[in-house]
């Protein structure tokens, strides 16, 4: 078959745009190296070597011929649509989008926010220990000023708010006002429920927690038997071992990560699965259109809820902990009530305040994010100053969660995000796990077996539906479109409240 | 201290360098991923990468700019020589040479050679098992055929013959009539050397071979072991296991390969020795150079001759032994005649005329390397026709080795290189044998004490000389001048051949 006849300046984007991403592709295998396999000797060589890349794929991405390109492309579509499919359509918008967020910013200002969140990464390292936020707060004052300077530039270019012209990056089509309206309506939800699933979980008494020596072979092989369960092909794709568990790679060689503790199994698997979905989501995407914009993930939010819906959903249900309970007992050579399923249920859905956001529960890990979302708004609309933060965390930790933490380095110290210069990345947590409880909701009707075959340990149809509603679109539907073609509704609180409910109080 | 003002285009050119150099290295962590991390799934994607980054820094380093900064770059040089350090003289030299090679050749045939070389790899993968030359031959004859395009290409860019022109790539400066001098000159020594040799190892008997198995982590341990004692630094590095053995990574970060037998631990030995030599190299290379030409090894028989001083000098030298059978017998828990050190080094300076060229020995390795230089020549030139390939090779084999292959799985399908595309290549490996023992002689010149230091394990003497001799000098001399430096002569036959004397006859 001859391939179509499709517009030269679309063609030469197709071209530039494979590239790009056939180079984005070298960088993250080399960013998965650095967090596994790399000696530390070889840490300024990779900066260098990364760096060149960025630099690389900027200019690619930023010549003047692909402004051109992209105009000429457009006003073929414009003058004549069916020059393009729906799938070059989408491709095409997305690659404007791309190209919008690159030239946006002066290289100038890309070039100093890249030295200031180096440098201020640098100092957090050393100042997060000794919870010193006076010491980190010069950096990440000019962190925070660049960072509105970019936001300014960008929300003058795409005609929105600064906050919103940031959000884009991480949640394409993504605002405050969507936002804000989903996370009042859980913040004020929250409270009260927080305080009635602690009352009953107190009532009925604390889970028994296994007791370890769990060797790492044996949990590393556990976790291999999972993720071949959840459908992880490892003739796609690894699982090692890194400081923080992440999903790496590029999508037919997906690399996740984790650690392991010899007293505590459930961490390391859970994150194995919550990275499993992160991978599978990488796999599921439509192979025609590897190398395009419109192949990639759609957005951060998306992202998480596909590790959260195998995590939270999948994997910490009653159903599949049947099937992993007995698993575990046999792997580890346990014995004892605290190995019944009933019990690892309560365990590992035990919901309990605490300071630091990455241990969170399902529960309050919400408050974690709607904290974060609402002073980083502050912060970068410049209605709070960089002086106020710690104090205003606190505060926001008493009011959300009802406990003050005791420094700053299990306060505002304790996330690189923001020292890093991810403004903006945040909401994406808690909009993935609404999105995950609505996707799996729509998955529980679509398929009437699920908890059957959840209890089996059979994710076959489960991933072939989240493969066929998710994952095989890439970018080529808005997210709020995907999630509607998904779930025949935008994403809608009522859904994940209702999951919270079912889970925490009715059970 | 401010930067010396060096002349703008000369600065251009070191910016442009370091972006290709910083690029070259992230394909290397690349390759080296591809042999030891990758799953299977990910070989399409990872082509894609390494194609992206390989058109890239051709960009990078053929646009028209770059042409119009060397010739300025020169001119500012020529016309006030100060302007320049002797360093700085010496990378616009080599920047001037890869340039040369990148633009002598149209792009056009650079992708011809680029598809056929990948397509005859393919074909000759599955052609060598089954002995099936007829199958390679045509895809074969189109890589002879592009190679002679290049070749001529580059000839008429530099001013050379086709041959030295492909030879430059990996010997910089080098020339058939050089290398036909050295190789006649061994060609005419080795047949009677080799049987003289034979006749003594004959006469005073076989040695006995250790018999295993012998633990993988044990041989994989005892390797570290020597590794470190070599010098080699596990901060700035990595072992693991490939397919076949190999140096990869970039200097800071520089990843050795391995793979082990059960039933024969010497091999993954010999070969961790071997690749730790090429390592060193690298790692010593000039850390103030690390991103530019000058800053890169000195080709090709430098590199090898690195390896093989640590593994044929260094390493299978009585002396040595004497620390290492002890050390191998301890760690495998050994027993009998067989560890005895004298036995080890008989074993394993064992001279037997073989088919394949990576299992030879140190005697009849050179007659492999001669055979093939003298018929890539041939080919190359026209003189020979590649349907007369089989035969000429059994032939030579015949008249240098005294042994005809039984097929060309044992002939002329063995090595990869041609069928990849590298001619020119093999002249190297014997270039560095010789450089090896030349510089290996200087060595023990200046250290009186080499002999006792190699039998106490301690190469830290060794290492010291080396660096300061030849690694600390990257590009920055010619081959030859390098070797004047080091040794006080060019490279010299008799050298390798009084070493070969001394070692298996008068020994």
């Amino acid at each position: 078959m001859l391939k179509p006849d499709y517009p030269p300046a679309y063609r030469l984007l197709e071209e530039r745009f494979r590239r790009i991403y056939a180079l984005r592709e070298a960088a993250g295998v080399l960013d998965w190296d650095r967090s596994t396999m790399m000696p530390d000797g070889g840490a300024d060589a990779r900066t260098s070597q990364l760096s060149a890349l960025e630099v690389t794929c900027h200019e690619l991405l930023t010549q003047k011929e692909v402004g051109d390109w992209l105009n000429e492309a457009e006003a073929d579509a414009g003058a004549k649509p069916d020059c393009l499919d729906e799938w070059r359509h989408a491709n095409l918008r997305e690659m404007r989008r791309e190209w919008r967020h690159a030239t946006a910013v002066e290289s100038n200002l890309v070039a100093a926010m890249t030295e200031a969140e180096g440098r201020c990464e640098m100092i957090w390292r050393e100042a997060r220990p000794k919870s010193d936020f006076a010491a980190v707060e010069p950096a990440l004052d000019e962190v925070l000023r660049l960072s509105r300077e970019m936001a300014a530039a960008k929300a003058d270019a795409f005609g929105c708010s600064p906050y919103d012209a940031l959000l884009d990056s991480y949640e394409p089509g993504g605002s405050c006002a969507a936002i804000d309206e989903l996370f009042d309506d859980l913040a004020a939800f929250l409270p009260d429920f927080l305080s009635d699933v602690q009352d009953k979980q107190a009532s009925r008494g604390f889970a028994e927690t296994p007791e370890g020596p769990f060797s790492l072979e044996v949990q590393e092989e556990l976790g291999r038997q999972l993720m071949k369960a959840v459908g992880f092909e490892f003739s796609h794709g690894r699982l090692d071992i890194s400081h923080h568990p992440f999903c790496g790679g590029v999508p037919d060689d997906v690399r996740i990560t984790t650690r392991y503790d010899e007293k505590d199994f459930a961490s390391a698997l859970m994150a194995v699965l919550h990275e499993t979905g992160h991978a599978l989501y990488e796999r599921g995407l439509p192979t025609d259109w590897r190398l395009q914009p419109v192949g990639q993930a759609r957005g951060m939010a998306m992202h998480e809820s596909q590790s959260l819906l195998v995590e939270m959903q999948a994997c910490r249900s009653p159903e599949f902990l049947s099937f992993l309970a007995p698993m575990a007992k046999t792997a580890f050579g346990g014995d004892g009530p605290e190995w019944e399923v009933d019990n690892l249920h309560r365990l590992w859905t035990r919901v309990k305040p605490d300071f630091i956001r990455v241990d969170a529960d399902e529960v309050t890990y919400p408050a974690h994010i709607i904290l974060r979302y609402r002073l980083e708004r502050q912060l970068l609309e410049g209605s709070m100053e960089l002086d106020a933060l710690p104090e205003a965390w606190n505060d926001g930790m008493v009011s959300l969660l009802g406990i003050r933490p005791l420094d700053d380095r299990l306060g505002c110290l304790q996330d690189i995000h923001w020292f890093f210069g991810a403004w903006g990345y945040f909401p994406t947590y808690t909009l993935g796990a609404m999105t995950a409880a609505q996707l799996f909701e729509a998955a529980r009707q679509a398929l009437p077996d699920l908890s059957e075959q959840l209890a089996a340990g059979d994710f076959a149809p489960l991933m072939d539906w989240l493969r066929g509603s998710v994952h095989c679109h890439g970018s080529r539907l808005s997210g709020d479109a995907l999630l509607q073609s998904a779930t025949g509704r935008s994403l809608d609180p009522e859904v994940f409240k209702a999951h919270l409910t079912r889970r925490y109080l009715d059970a």
